[in-house]
């Protein structure tokens, strides 16, 4: 049974392309600032029909073994967590297995996990656990969690997404998991996918809203009451006990996270754990029923706006992936951890405590803690992700975005076709869908070729994907 | 950390009414034996379209809850593996949550686990490992395992079937899991889901059963290497070793599992541990190629044939509600188990070892092994199998197996209709979906009226659902 287990290394994978909100809101005809202040987005990441949820996570598990000279003979376990599925009973795990063959491992345990945007988390809590058990072989875990997060046309649109993010799990990581785990479980139909021929979801947005602020309500409760009870010291983020130096929230667009921030800070209040006399006024809402408080604009705006200090320190920097390629589902809590990862060229967090939650609609959520423990420079270097996400994409416009998502529409869930031209709209070294023969069996390449005329070159820059497959 | 974690309480739900091969044969036109000999199965379980795999869940749990007097408080994770998919997104274990509402208890770890057959295997691992590591809190997990196996008309049709297993996982168990785990894992399309408006599956029978046998010998090879690494004992099933006293398997159709247990004979032979003179003559076989192994009709004969008088001792009688429900695909492997327990009424399997063999198309596959460590009476008498199976359901004919599975067709994936007349083909207690609303969203109801026409009188029956809510 292995120690102090967490993410030992982590790469992750999105599209070349994305289209600016700004760009979005003129094409939608609406006042500017709605989808980048109202919604806090500035970019949003998207694939064309050549890409599904199993090409980017070829990608993105291709540059975890790569990236880090891992031998696919060293992972005992790799799991599985999205909603993007493409097929209601072979896993995607079975075809990233694929990619094992030649080493001869076929022995791999784990499959994928369903809930809306919560099955990365609970991939990593079953890797984590499987490894901290006797069950456990001594080899490594890999967990990938990603979507491609589409809308149909309308005001969900620009909550879009695409983005994999891919976790090696071992013992004494730089990133510990800590072992507490608060959870708030719920029969609820805020957002979900009944339509199964179709890759757009159906949203109650206000409905959405509350559960997630319930979720984290009952989360960060459950899990102050946890600390206490395995660690004998209060926790709290807004008052004076053992506190976390980043929140880090599921994203669904930045806006929410504001909010949810605020709905920490209305939580410490009601506990009375706060001590800053700039807290003081927050004390009236104390006595609106909680009911009541989650569409109370006045409540959320005060909390939001007493916690945006604390907000520009523990969690903003944090929100710099979510913002830029907006949401990813199951990768979006995780391309949080990658930003902080990546915020730590000019930031020491050793000894930090951050503070997770992840959210799913329907509804899963949990709130955890992960301790940075080592040095993260190698995986800030290695993921590069502030320069691939700033230099290496390429900006599509708004008409180029409304057309892919119109061929996503004519592809998904049909069968017999090819693609037999290469798209030009993707990364260097990354797996895309060739064909879907006319049994519904996908088929894979990688693909090499630059396409010089919109590719960011990416043969000499530092921690990408090398040119020449070692197998 | 909780000691010798395993399966503490079990239960089932099956539907009430069944098909018998007999009449199928006849229906189909085709030579009496075919099913009954060929696929060596007796009899079909299956639901209207007022049943789906969240209704026969919520069944499942119930039972499971009821006949224990569990409380919800109690439960601190709770896992389903299913490849019945009714929404893309919204995991089946959130609509199970309706029945933790009024305990209050929301802080339930587990969601969905996919792939084919293999998903209960994956949930069952899961909850064991996060019960024998830091990360455990103290309170009972639950596995749920099942699916609704239908297939369009045609000679896949009889291999149909329906169930759910609900299993309580705790410390100190009478089926105690050990740590070994065997697993193969390889890209497939044997057997898959990808018509996504389409209960039916697309299936590739001939190369699901090379498939099935080749992750077999490897599962087995790395069982029995693993046994004696980690035990440092031999560990085979038909020499002088450590063995097993019960081998079940994933059981599609019996005549599978036949060929199974015949082949882990292949494979004990081949590696040169059987010492029964009986087996010598198979060692002519011991020089054909792997490969060519899987489709040699005469190797197959010749070892099932020298297999059969252990099959009959160490696999058939567990086969019973494999061949009485047909494939629960999930639940498959599980209700071989219940099988087991059952058979406890004759025979005594304290200290027995049980060797497991899980298998899911697309490919993932686990052997691992259950040492019967405690008394089964309970279990046995609360789940009653045997009499559940043989007195307590309905016969239907096929012509009214045909329609429900038209009726299936017609209802599957369509939104706004409602079943404002409860069903008859019930059993009393169950649940049943009601509903499903213009937004797709899904209700359910449980059913006590009796329908004294067709429905069996549980009221007095042991081990069934008690009449009265207890909530």
């Amino acid at each position: 049974m292995a120690q102090n287990v967490g993410i030992v290394a982590s790469e992750c994978y999105f599209p070349q392309t994305y289209v600016s909100q700004a760009d979005m809101e003129n094409f939608d005809g609406i006042p500017s600032g709605k989808y980048q202040i109202g919604l806090g987005q500035k970019n949003m990441a998207y694939v064309g029909p050549q890409e599904d949820i199993n090409s980017m996570m070829l990608s993105a598990l291709t540059r975890l073994m790569e990236n880090y000279d891992l031998d696919y003979k060293d992972i005992g376990r790799l799991e599985v967590g999205t909603e993007s599925i493409v097929d209601k009973s072979k896993s995607h795990k079975t075809t990233l297995m694929s990619l094992f063959q030649e080493s001869g491992n076929s022995d791999v345990l784990g499959i994928t996990n369903i809930n809306a945007c919560y099955g990365g988390t609970a991939a990593l809590f079953n890797t984590v656990d499987w490894m901290s058990s006797p069950s456990w072989d001594g080899r490594y875990g890999v967990v990938l969690a990603g979507d491609i997060a589409v809308y149909e046309r309308g005001p969900a649109r620009p909550t879009g997404g695409a983005g994999v993010v891919a976790l090696l799990i071992g013992p004494d990581a730089p990133l510990v998991l800590e072992p507490i785990r608060s959870s708030h479980f719920e029969d609820a139909y805020d957002f979900y996918k009944p339509v199964l021929t179709s890759e757009y979801p159906a949203v109650d947005g206000p409905l959405s809203n509350t559960c997630y602020l319930r979720a984290l309500d009952n989360c960060y409760q459950g899990f102050t009451r946890k600390f206490k009870e395995r660690f004998g010291q209060d926790f709290n983020v807004f008052g004076e006990g053992e506190t976390a130096r980043a929140c880090l929230f599921h994203h669904p667009y930045e806006k929410l996270v504001q909010k949810s921030f605020g709905r920490v800070l209305y939580n410490d209040v009601k506990a009375g754990v706060t001590v800053d006399p700039a807290f003081e006024a927050l004390a009236e809402f104390k006595d609106v029923p909680v009911d009541e408080s989650y569409a109370n604009r006045a409540l959320e705006k005060a909390f939001a706006t007493a916690a945006k200090p604390a907000y520009g320190e523990k969690v903003a920097p944090f929100t710099y992936a979510g913002q830029n390629l907006g949401n990813s589902y199951t990768g979006s809590l995780y391309f949080a951890l990658l930003s902080l990862i990546a915020n730590s060229a000019t930031e020491d967090f050793t000894n930090d405590r951050v503070l997770m939650f992840s959210y799913g609609s329907g509804l899963a959520s949990t709130m955890f803690s992960v301790k940075v423990e080592g040095d993260l420079t190698k995986q800030r270097e290695t993921c590069n992700l502030f320069d691939r996400l700033d230099n290496q994409r390429v900006k599509s416009t708004p008409e180029e975005y409304t057309e892919a998502l119109l061929q996503r529409e004519n592809y998904y869930h049909k069968h017999d076709f090819e693609f037999a031209e290469p798209t030009t709209q993707i990364f260097n070294g990354a797996y895309r869908l060739t064909s879907v023969d006319s049994m519904g069996r996908r088929n894979y390449a990688r693909q090499f070729s630059n396409t010089p005329k919109r590719a960011f070159s990416t043969s000499s820059a530092r921690g990408l994907i090398r040119m020449v497959l070692r197998r």
